[in-house]
């Protein structure tokens, strides 16, 4: 199948500058074939789309999410973190169904599509009911069982059989190993995670110094930082996909700049539960890859990645207190082809070039608060917000035009999660 | 005229916990005359609106900004302070014609309604225009001439004329007094701005504290703090929006917690040029009003007061590190009620309460991204944004409708400040 799409101001996010240019794009099934002035409309295409009044750009890379948390948004909110996980989040954490699972990644899904994510990376339990929401919403994501110190057999068994069944070329699913975090695993525990990993040819994603009390925990059970301790253990021979990384020494960094993928910076969460703030700056600086991540809904309470680039870019420029610490074009970078070195996906997407995936956002331009446009990125990452996503296309398909989403049902999704929350909640 | 709402979940801001419950809204011309449940539908109505789906709050307040700044959205982003104003703002200040000061404002006042700002605090220059646009749009709002050392006579003149004229029961438009800065204001401009405050009986809305350079600067100078700089001027004897308040001390704190009015909050303005964070935790401990401004557009990029409460809320957390330190409803206190009080203008507005003014937004429920509503205030500060504003109300008059405006030409101020952008930038 051939599309169009004519008009269109294209963000591409390749090189060190924005670059944005009036050009149409080509795109044949799920890749992006040209990218040019006046490709010949006389040439035979299924589908044409008329970009006109919008920004293209690539679709956005959320690194690190709990999709199926979506029935905790805004529950018991503005509590400490082991209180609102001990008190509020595990003890309806035991009583999730496999059908509630579904229900809530499904509607964590759409509210991604809506602000203009593509990607996902998400670890969680039960996520064979995830992967079913993914594939039925049509997004593109890297998956994971969250293993710690229990029940770890079966979450090894599905972890081994999806990616047997996803880990191809061309699959939109991705599966990962997830060792939930130093505190949580034991070396036994993580050295099986790196075994399993190593054996399915894939890599990890893990949470890494999200609080000062986890990094406490670790240092005195095990007299070295949390960074080293993953690092003894070999973690790092596999790629990975750190979530947070809060408490990082200039030692740690000396380890995380030979790493293959990256950290997963989660602005809003860190804020909303006091974790601390990550410097994103300082790990740039070193080369290592940072993307954008929302972290679950609960701890963020919405899916929203523009609120993250904006939350992101504050926190680095009052945090280093100096404006040009972060520039907009950095956080766009973070927030698409970066996420993308994250995830280990730079091949595939991150960027609107030929040969690439064609995973597209469509941002309507002519409204009050994007006017005037003196500068694109500074608008789209300061001014814009998730509303501002007229269309969106994953691999080569429209999944929302207008802001309707095409062929999946908002209003059925919503009515689901909140019978599900009464029952619950 | 008689206007009735129906079918309203009301958080009302009434109170120290959040109060929802279903009544209709009586509105008399631009009082709210009754909030009960089904008020007798039999009685006489002009108009009749359904709120279904619709939570319906006060409108927010927005205690600090420079409505004319529009143009400068997004203009030489990324830059320091000083470089940022005497390089890309200054130089182009001095070119605003008033025709442009009124499309700009203009653009301001529709975006502040568009995201459900009802009420605003302006100090620039070229006033005039700016209440011109005010009027036009129907915002309520507080306005002042900034002065500095310079031109002083005209701006004088100006507040005085305009004093007499706005300054009376029932206006829409108050004026008050600006000395722009304890650093660009010396101590006989001061006093004179403290004189025509008194004459005039009204208020002096000014800057403090905003960066450590003038925090220095005042100390090198004067061998004292800027606050007590003001205090021992006299300044606190009229009621005072301070703007910023970042550098305060606990001997400051003593100082401020007698002045009638209150600190005006820009956390993203803050954030975008690296200026610091304001205590507002310690701040409202101590009983000090803390309301919530955007700042002008180029600090800032949006006037959307969602993206202010979102941004108060995070950097109070993680500058505490302390989750509970500041909770979802005073948050939205800030952003209502104690901003009317910033404003000095708790009697008028700021609640949904019989007697006061019907400034009243609705925010529209069924959304995915405010699903399920497990806590309706978290839901408002955390999840939502400007564009869930469905319909505003302001002074008893339906200003935006299904976010349609009502009369006003979104169109046309767009085209007018890109031209303006194009001449100037």
């Amino acid at each position: 199948m051939k599309t169009l799409i004519t008009n269109a101001y294209i963000l591409d996010m390749v090189g060190d500058t924005a670059n944005i240019e009036k050009k149409d794009i080509l795109i044949n099934d799920d890749i992006i074939e040209k990218i040019e002035k006046d490709i010949d409309k006389n040439i035979e295409i299924d589908e044409k789309i008329n970009a006109k009044n919008m920004l293209i750009m690539p679709g956005l890379i959320n690194t690190h999410t709990h999709l199926a948390m979506s029935i905790f948004r805004g529950y018991k909110a503005d509590k400490k973190l082991m209180d609102w996980l001990e008190n509020a989040i595990f003890p309806v954490e035991d009583k999730l169904k496999p059908e509630d699972i579904y229900w809530n990644s499904y509607l964590s899904c759409l509210e991604m599509i809506k602000s203009g994510t593509t990607t996902c990376n998400d670890m969680y339990f039960g996520m064979n009911k995830t992967v079913e929401a993914i594939n039925d919403t049509g997004l593109r994501a890297v998956v994971a069982w969250c293993i710690k110190d229990d029940s770890i057999k079966d979450k090894v068994e599905q972890t081994r059989e999806y990616a047997k069944r996803y880990n191809k070329k061309n699959s939109k699913i991705k599966i990962y190993v997830s060792a939930d975090a130093p505190h949580t695993c034991n070396p036994k525990t993580i050295k099986l995670c790196v075994d399993l990993a190593k054996e399915l040819n894939t890599g990890i994603h893990m949470h890494l110094a999200e609080t000062i009390e986890e990094e406490t925990k670790i240092k005195s059970k095990y007299k070295k930082r949390s960074t080293e301790y993953l690092n003894d253990l070999n973690v790092f021979d596999v790629p990975v996909v750190l979530a947070h990384g809060i408490y990082i020494s200039d030692t740690d960094i000396e380890i995380l700049k030979r790493i293959k993928g990256g950290i997963s910076h989660n602005p809003i969460s860190n804020c909303k539960l006091s974790s601390g703030i990550c410097d994103v700056v300082k790990l740039r600086k070193n080369g290592i890859n940072v993307g954008l991540g929302t972290d679950g809904i609960g701890s963020t309470t919405t899916m929203d990645m523009f609120e993250e680039m904006k939350t992101a870019a504050y926190l680095q420029k009052v945090n280093t207190m100096e404006p040009t610490s972060i520039l907009a074009y950095d956080i766009l970078k973070m927030a698409t082809i970066e996420g993308a070195k994250v995830l280990g996906l730079e091949n595939e997407i991150g960027t609107i070039e030929v040969g690439k995936k064609a995973d597209i956002i469509f941002i309507k331009n002519d409204k009050l608060h994007l006017c005037p446009d003196n500068d694109v990125c500074a608008n789209i990452v300061y001014s814009a917000n998730g509303a501002d996503v007229d269309s969106v296309m994953i691999n080569g398909k429209m999944i929302m035009q207008n802001r309707k989403m095409i062929n999946l049902d908002e209003k059925q999704v919503m009515k689901q999660v909140k019978k599900i929350a009464k029952k619950l909640l």
